[in-house]
């Protein structure tokens, strides 16, 4: 069930994503291979899923949350192009795949990310809707999911523990999964308590999602990650397992996947999709 | 006169960019610092005089235009980020100034830039109007500023005529000088025959303004340009002088700002200042 929601908002998300490229006719060539190269190499969505999940949930139709899923995917790719970046995280492979400045050079790479950076806020605009690119905007920015990266690169080999840890991602990963839940319950006119459930829902789930990712680092195998088993420990990177031991960051998993269980209450069995795709998250790794 | 009218649009600016700043109490401190060197590294805020200018010939009020001012200069400063890096054009002084990758490390420069970009949409917002923010994505983006980027990354050691150096500097710098004076009016709530006189207005002071950068690079001194005379030269980059001369580039200067003037025919005496900034622009090198 839950496979089958997520490859359909993945299929309607990617339609969107390639007629919102090809809308833009006057963009050079060398600058769209490498966005395309980067936004269509196979991604989950989850972004996309969650924002077009939330609409659906609050309205029954999740065609209003289109333009500010497709942004958020955008965004989602871009900071993988800049965070790969022989300045950052100098990774060679993505999702099995040489990352952009591998391909495309560092130069075009940056340009590439700013440019997918800058799409995402003329997608959203279609939503016609200057709160909800505020929102988008603050999740992506400063205080968050830039902010997030900045805060992690000046953390490479300090030993982080809990509460720092969950500033770290809530910022770098956290936010954009908060906003995406948030955006798409915006654009169907949720109204203030659903709102404030979905909210809490999102925050629970980056959470989740993010001991899942660092517990995949140390069990998973590197093909469904698509980067080498480890490499959050030779890149010096402070993980939950790191912090609390495998079994202590599996139970913190499995209380932010409550949580988020949890939140969904006032929505009864509408929610479902949501409750799986909480657990979906953690299952990633078992 | 003229001089006035800048020094008050860039004095309100700077306010308002430091009141932007300082609202956000969740960036983290390096980033900040960052942000705020190349946001306050003494730019002549000609983006937003433009937008703040035009909302002042429209209504009389330029409070409307502020937020997508401060966008203007937020995307401006994040494209001088950007462009100095060492990928690009390996700059290491900026108006006379250490450039940012020189000071904080080539990431924090990338990620400063980023979050300059991102901030401009938060800023934006606050306009309200979802139409202001999807013109300054498209101007900002890969069919205007990153797309003429690209193309001037992919000119290096071409010889280029007028005509596409025509496109190329329409896109690198024209876009977001048009697009200044447009959302100044639209935020002032232009008519459609304003608007589109006022667009024809940026469009020509845009091209006049890269002549005069352009002539300023051959005979300019450094102080007043803030890099090396000669630098386009020695970077292989094609200009206006190279292509048609140093008379045929001022003549093609003269004949941007006598369009620039025209269009504001409908004006009246009200567009003097704005006629003035025309002439200006390609006074710096005389």
């Amino acid at each position: 069930m839950i496979e089958e929601f997520l490859s359909s908002k993945a299929t309607k998300t990617e339609t969107a994503l390639s007629e919102y490229l090809a809308r833009r006719t006057e963009i050079p060539q060398t600058l769209r291979a490498a966005m395309e190269y980067s936004l269509f190499a196979g991604g989950k969505r989850l972004r996309p899923a969650l924002a077009l999940g939330a609409a659906e949930l609050i309205s029954g139709n999740d065609g209003d949350a289109l333009p500010a899923a497709c942004a958020l995917e955008m965004i989602h790719t871009y900071s993988l192009i800049h965070d790969d970046l022989p300045s950052m995280d100098n990774d060679d492979l993505r999702r099995g795949k040489p990352t952009s400045h591998k391909v495309y050079g560092e130069a075009i790479a940056i340009l590439a990310g700013d440019a997918l950076l800058t799409l995402a806020f003329e997608t959203a605009a279609d939503c016609g809707d200057a709160a909800v690119m505020r929102e988008i905007a603050n999740a992506a920015g400063a205080e968050g999911m830039v902010g997030g990266q900045v805060i992690d690169l000046e953390s490479e080999n300090l030993k982080l523990g809990v509460p720092q840890l969950r500033n770290l991602h809530a910022k770098k990963t956290g936010a954009l999964i908060r906003v995406a839940v948030r955006v798409g319950a915006m654009a169907a006119s949720a109204n203030s308590e659903q709102l404030d459930a979905l909210t809490r829902y999102g925050e629970s789930i980056g959470l989740a999602f993010q001991i899942a990712d660092d517990i995949l680092d140390v069990v998973g195998d590197q093909n469904a990650i698509g980067k080498p088993v480890g490499s959050d420990a030779s890149n010096n990177k402070s993980t939950y397992p790191a912090a609390v031991g495998l079994d202590g960051a599996r139970k913190l998993a499995d209380d932010a996947v409550a949580d988020a269980v949890t939140a969904l209450e006032l929505f009864g069995p509408e929610a479902d999709t949501f409750r799986a795709l909480a657990r979906y998250i953690i299952e990633r790794d078992r």
